[in-house]
């Protein structure tokens, strides 16, 4: 019956969760205490190396403030090498595994080499950015469908079909979409989503540092500047004029005219 | 800078991950040992509600087997009349909270009554659909983009527009669709997509009974009868040929016709 007790496998592909320790799931954080080895790809929060067991080593293999980053390729023959040499590896990935995680390749490398794993899914930020900033990425009959594609760069966004996500009951999350974001507003405005729809920009989800940026379409590349950097969330539909960001701005403006007509 | 401690609150709508006990996150496990009040939707794991405080009441307001059902606004006003009464409340709902969970609508009946809440994330089904079966739902060039949506009745699988998912590159997740598979599949089929669409129906996902099926898009609604019952997630796209179970499937395939060739 496959009750508890876990398959055996040399490698975990363990999904970290969007930042917020106590965000990683009960296997992440029993898993963690016992590999001997991890591998991760920067950015997880020291509370979450904490838990690592005493004996283990911990390789970051992307440095995101160095720029220094190992390639796919080299990721994928160092779990292989740590895997048939007996060590029990745990490959921690921001998120969850196989939501632009790139755990598929990671997953394939295993298979073709003969090493045994296992995946354990973790909240993906988008359901972090929701749950944090109140955004009901589904909401009766106003959102729903939720879609969460990724657009590093300006050509990426150029090639997506936006006109598949002006559906007004969609929610359009967005990953790594910061640097495209004018790009982003022009496929959607062109493809005729309403300049008026509600975006939300939410940077650094679930840290101690979260910031969020609210406003309309037209406006998100003015959004993302307002946030002071990544990694953020971009989501884009009717729903983010519930999130708490939104409705404090609302009250903001009925302060600011009220001042100013006290004035 | 809003630390690890939380925000006091009274409800808390926490996210019970996919089923098996050990996909909860370190902070539900947390609150639901602390809370005094549990109010679940029913089939939740018997090791996860053995977390609860000695003290506490455990309500189920969803009996599926009985058909006996609290209404959403019942529920609001439970949450409500314990929340302002001085209970620590946990709603704990399956998966996560915004994804098909009514969670923004429990938000909105705590916002507007005065209480106060916080949401906690959760692993949707879908992600530990994918974890547990191998599914990459992103994937390399081949999956760029995943779609989330339900359709609970073959009605509601007439108002969503299939054309918006025909995208071959896109992933598509369907929630409590087993009921109007067959609409699904002639929706999609009539919008374009496909017949040899590699699909997938993954049912009681991460629970012991477990169980998986796997073909193509024009056996959708024979696949779903193949799995005795829900709850169940369908994925639709090509990453479903990279699950485990259409490895097996592929695998038995040719074992089939060996035995075959032999006779």
């Amino acid at each position: 019956m496959n009750q508890a007790a876990p398959t055996p496998a040399k490698v975990w592909l363990v999904g970290a969760g969007p930042g917020d320790p106590e965000l990683l799931t009960l296997r992440a954080a029993r898993l963690i205490g016992t590999a001997r080895l991890i591998v991760h790809d920067g950015l997880v929060d020291p509370a979450i190396l904490a838990l690592t067991h005493p004996e283990a080593r911990v390789i970051s293999v992307a440095k995101a403030r160095s720029r220094h980053t190992m390639s796919q390729a080299a990721i994928n023959a160092l779990l292989v090498r740590e895997a048939l040499a007996g060590t029990e590896v745990v490959r921690l990935k921001g998120g969850d595994p196989f939501i632009f995680g790139r755990g598929g390749e990671e997953v394939d490398a295993l298979r073709a080499a003969g090493v045994s794993y296992s995946v354990v899914p973790g909240i993906t930020a988008g359901l972090g950015a929701a749950a944090q900033f109140e955004v009901p990425l589904t909401y009766r009959q106003e959102a729903l469908r939720v879609t969460f594609l990724t657009a590093h760069k300006a050509e990426d966004a150029g090639n997506v079909d936006w006109s598949a996500l002006t559906d007004v009951k969609m929610t359009v999350v967005i990953y790594m979409g910061m640097t495209a974001a004018p790009a982003i507003r022009d496929g959607l405005l062109a493809a005729g989503r309403s300049a008026r729809t509600p975006v939300g920009v939410f940077a650094r989800v679930t840290r101690p540092d979260a910031k969020a940026a609210v406003g309309t379409l037209d406006e998100l590349p003015e959004l993302v500047s307002r946030i002071d950097g990544g990694p953020a969330i971009l989501v884009i539909g009717e729903v983010v004029a519930h999130s708490a960001p939104w409705r404090g701005f609302e009250l903001n403006d009925v302060i600011a005219n009220l001042l100013e007509a006290a004035e």
